[in-house]
């Protein structure tokens, strides 16, 4: 039973904290995600988010559970209700699925513990391998766009695609990264924004809409976003808005990447045909702004198709199309964490 | 000297009204436009928008400023600051030209504006023959994805983009719109999902980085935007995400039209690379969500090269890239409106 904390994490074995993404960055609120329902809502508020963030808050949650006494029962139905929560994360579900299986060969709160506790350790290492792998793609002066928010806030380490934006700063690279806002839930203008704010990253809000622009007057040498699910075939889900910014940077000749663990990659999924999308309530969409009655269509996620990826960074290394057309997913997936 | 009404503006010769176009769809809110930089103020606020509606406003302030017996140095001075109000539209300057080359001519109050309400019966009757124009462009059962605000309030009459689309729902064409919000100012989530919901015509709101998405699911068969200013190759400037927009199509193959009165053209600018791109303040990317001192780039409008473009829908006839090239805009800027 050990004290873990990360930027939106604290955990000491009986009690779990997490950061409330959505009072960000007007109000550093914490909450109590002891209990794994209470996740649960606020996994499905947003309040907690980041697909591998997710995963780790949820494992750690079920410890929590364990150690205050559950049943095996409850303990297994609580998993089973924190695996529905966020349909298009995989990480959730691995996470879910090691709790689940360790639950199953020896049910007590110290092994339980130590197994949530060493996903927590494994994320914090698979953000420094991503960073590492990433750092061989960025050059000097590099301009990066960005989408969403996939820093510190998103996983239990420094992040995946900003990860690797912040070891290249810290590198003295002098990078410059253009967040796009990420509309409905503006994680890019309200965390990334804060985050690199934070580092000291320089950076360029824009709104979503402006992508195509920057990039026709040669201001983005690079795109650089995270995944929630990457399908057998390199096809991946990420954040709504992606796509669209994977084909500009096509039609631009940008380079395009995509920067998650390899405990995204979800061989299950022949392609991104088979990753289910979330879809969510209108009203995130018509804010205040638009009228009540709105009809509205309001995907989380879209899938780019692997044809439109330059290349896949993650802790296990860079891929590159033809890697992944040679199963080169398959074979990694062999090699362990 | 008569009494003209439009959904967006309420003229008697003496006085001038403009619904405030930020207070919608939430309050309907009248704002007194008589003096010509009260008006300024509104242009620059977005309270008064739309290309074409920006011109016929003004050209009425300024006929209201003749009636309350301004002098010609007066009129000239206002007419010159107005001119300056929105850099990008060029409907503003060329209906600025008509009213100070009339004062030119004849400084009466009368003769003046006499000119002003010719130039809102001609937009009127621009916004018809456009609509008509466009019809025949449009297929029954079409998906029509459209950006910003192109309809009556951005117009005296039917609007460009949308009117083609309220005539082709008047003539039982089976058509559906997917309006995008258009950040940072939502014209979109909040004017044209008003205007469209307030005449009947099925819609789907959506974000602006969802148009990639829509488009590879087949939601989308062909886009129809506005104008703020066409050069004479064809290039044309309008709200910022409609370059996104227009690669988007071009990489679906999905066909992409613009739709504006001839005046939009302006041959004094070559290309899109002539075209003055106002930007804006930060304020309107941050918004209450990013952090308060977050770095911003905030153009209003983008380019859209011809390239691009599968025709122009104007109120002389929709003109294709192999007419642009061979100078139709040229032959038709001489036939006069």
């Amino acid at each position: 039973m050990r004290t873990l904390k990360s930027l939106s994490l604290r955990y000491d074995g009986l009690k779990l904290s997490v950061l409330d993404q959505q009072q960000l960055p007007q109000a550093e609120g914490w909450l109590d995600a002891t209990d794994p329902y209470a996740l649960i809502g606020f996994i499905k508020t947003l309040q907690v988010r980041g697909a591998p963030m997710i995963g780790v808050a949820a494992a750690l949650s079920l410890a929590c559970l364990a150690r205050a006494g559950a049943t095996l029962d409850e303990f297994l139905q609580a998993a089973k209700d924190l695996r529905a929560a966020r349909p298009t994360a995989v990480n959730l579900m691995h996470a879910i699925d090691a709790m689940t299986a360790a639950a199953e060969v020896a049910f007590t709160a110290g092994a339980i513990a130590e197994v949530a506790e060493s996903i927590f350790d494994a994320d914090t290492e698979l953000c420094n391998a991503i960073a590492l792998q990433g750092l061989a793609v960025v050059k000097e002066g590099e301009q990066i766009l960005t989408h969403c928010n996939t820093g510190a806030l998103a996983t239990a380490g420094v992040g995946t695609a900003i990860g690797i934006i912040r070891l290249a700063f810290e590198k003295n690279f002098d990078v410059h990264v253009y967040v796009g806002e990420t509309r409905p839930l503006n994680q890019g203008g309200r965390l990334t924004a804060w985050e690199l704010g934070t580092l000291g990253v320089p950076y360029t809000l824009i709104c979503d809409s402006m992508a195509g622009a920057i990039m026709s007057q040669g201001k983005v040498s690079k795109v650089i976003v995270g995944a929630d699910r990457i399908a057998a075939n390199g096809d991946f889900a990420n954040k709504i808005g992606t796509y669209s910014l994977a084909v500009l940077a096509y039609y631009h000749r940008i380079p395009f990447y995509v920067a998650a663990p390899f405990t995204t990659v979800d061989l299950g999924c022949a392609s991104g045909r088979d990753i289910p999308i979330e879809e969510r309530s209108p009203t995130e969409v018509r804010g205040a702004l638009a009228p009540v009655d709105a009809p509205v269509y309001n995907p989380a996620f879209d899938v780019t198709p692997a044809e439109l990826v330059t290349g896949w960074i993650t802790d296990k290394g860079v891929l590159e199309l033809k890697d992944i057309k040679d199963r080169a997913l398959f074979r990694l997936a062999e090699v362990g964490i």
